[in-house]
């Protein structure tokens, strides 16, 4: 039988292969670049660094697969056959916590993009105009409801904090989480909804958080509310929230995820004066590929002894 | 001789006229809203709250004035003639600290705007274009450098400080101001501006800092600097910037004040793509008529009584 193979579809440098080469003696490490011009049985592979739907559709039909750990790059795995890898006794482990320093400071430019009225301003430059006549607030005082109290959701209640706002979390069991002044159950939301300012979705892509923001949802918001989603773009129904930009009930939207991606020339989001919109580009990190390296490096010893992961591990049953 | 007069050019709510009446029995209180229909001699406007350039100018040419106060509205004061002032032995009191809060969020919102890629972002949407191949950084570990260690200095140093970069205070004599890890003299700044990744001016302008930026200062920058300008126009002059930002030695400006204001609209400035421009809005504040009226409503009673002043009393020979 041949050696088991590492493949690894995330960019690396050559140093970090060598390194895993040097860490898995046993294993053949073969990247998504070099397979083309390899020959080796799919099957063999046992550990798949990054995704790539095509291989990983595959893996998961064929019945004599070896595979049995996937190091995701997203903190959300709601895009893959969880119910077929929880079934098959594969691992997945994923790239959260990475994504926490970016994407809270993607949430915090975004909202004062509005805020300060910036958003007006460089439009406003594209046209040469000077125009000071514009709408501006400030944070302190303000209710921000933090929905996901996750890395990302800690990390933007501290900056949130920082500002002078007031940062309340909602999560799935409405468990305390320290950073949180409160913190109430998903289903609870609706007897917060009224008091926030600001709500930011960062909920994983679950069965429970498809179309968690619809017209209901939307019409328990406070006049005039800011909403930010850098969570799942299905989290969302996009009809309803398209009504509540129309109406103005939701004063801003900031949104970096979409239910369909790239997002369709043909939405009318992108046209609203109220919508400002980023690529699903919130998580992208400066050092990116070294922080996902040490989690995949953190795992992999532990992964050849026992066949479990040292962080990170998702849980198939929750999905995150 | 006719009572003396308060002059207020400063839009205010009814309440608080009628409270300045009240407590200012012996004064007549004129707005300029009024003004054109009531007959009054203006060398008997005592107290000036708010500035308007024709009437001002006329005052302090006038030997006959009885000006002894203006509440200025701006935190910096160059643009009012201070050596005439001082001679006449007027106070100037003015709206420093209501703009701490709003210019340090102003700030981040541009840094963010320009570090998470969301200034290009808005200007994809706008050609409904998804490019999510765009340059991503993090704040933690940068070195900012805010050079003004006032009170906007100090608020920016602590909201730099929650995202995890180094705040570095540039001040006139170089005194030490809590929340800064180092305070360095206006002198010695071209020992430090190396090592900056991020420049931040808040300087007032005075005869020292006019033209405080230029060719020699941006070239002891880092390469690829990001330099903001919140403070004021002058203190930067703009052929130097514009050939820094050319050769992209500043691989990012944000600029809230200009030498010539409105920016002129053949300014090459509008169409740098490495340039955002907000209209002298980053002071703009939600409750900002009611933070100036409280700067006034405690000078005045000690005015009435003493001719001195409680707060935000400005040093003429400074000029700030």
């Amino acid at each position: 039988m041949s050696k088991p193979i590492i493949y690894v579809v995330q960019e690396l440098h050559n140093e970090q292969i060598a390194l895993i080469q040097k860490m898995a003696p046993d294993y053949q490490v073969i990247t998504a670049k070099e397979a083309p011009t390899l020959t080796f049985e799919e099957d063999q592979i046992e550990i798949l660094f990054g995704w790539r739907k095509d291989l990983g559709t595959r893996l998961l039909k064929s019945s004599t697969s070896r595979l049995k750990w996937i190091q995701m790059i997203s903190a959300g795995v709601d895009y893959i056959d969880l119910e077929t890898i929880q079934k098959k006794g594969i691992l997945v482990s994923n790239g959260s916590g990475i994504h926490a320093v970016p994407i809270a400071e993607s949430v915090i430019g975004i909202l004062l993009a509005h805020t300060r009225s910036i958003h007006p301003s460089i439009l406003n430059q594209q046209k040469k105009t000077w125009q000071p006549d514009l709408t501006f607030t400030e944070l302190p005082d303000k209710k921000i409801l933090i929905v996901g109290t996750g890395n990302i959701g800690i990390q933007l209640a501290k900056l949130s904090h920082a500002f002078g706002m007031l940062p309340i979390g909602v999560n799935r069991t409405g468990h305390d989480v320290s950073g949180f002044a409160h913190v109430y159950a998903q289903e609870k939301i609706d007897s917060i909804l009224p008091e926030a300012d600001i709500v930011v979705n960062i909920l994983p892509l679950t069965a429970e958080t498809h179309y968690f923001y619809d017209s209901q949802r939307f019409s328990a918001m406070k006049d005039g509310v800011l909403f930010i989603n850098v969570g799942r773009g299905p989290s969302v129904n996009t009809s309803d929230l398209l009504a509540a930009l129309v109406t103005k009930k939701i004063a801003f939207a900031g949104l970096d995820v979409f239910e369909e991606e790239p997002l369709p020339v043909e939405s009318p989001l992108w046209e609203m004066e109220n919508v400002l919109i980023t690529p699903h580009t919130s998580g992208q990190a400066e050092h990116f590929k070294n922080k996902l390296f040490a989690i995949f490096a953190e795992n992999l010893p532990l992964f050849i002894q026992s066949g479990t992961l040292a962080r990170n591990n998702v849980d198939l049953t929750l999905g995150y």
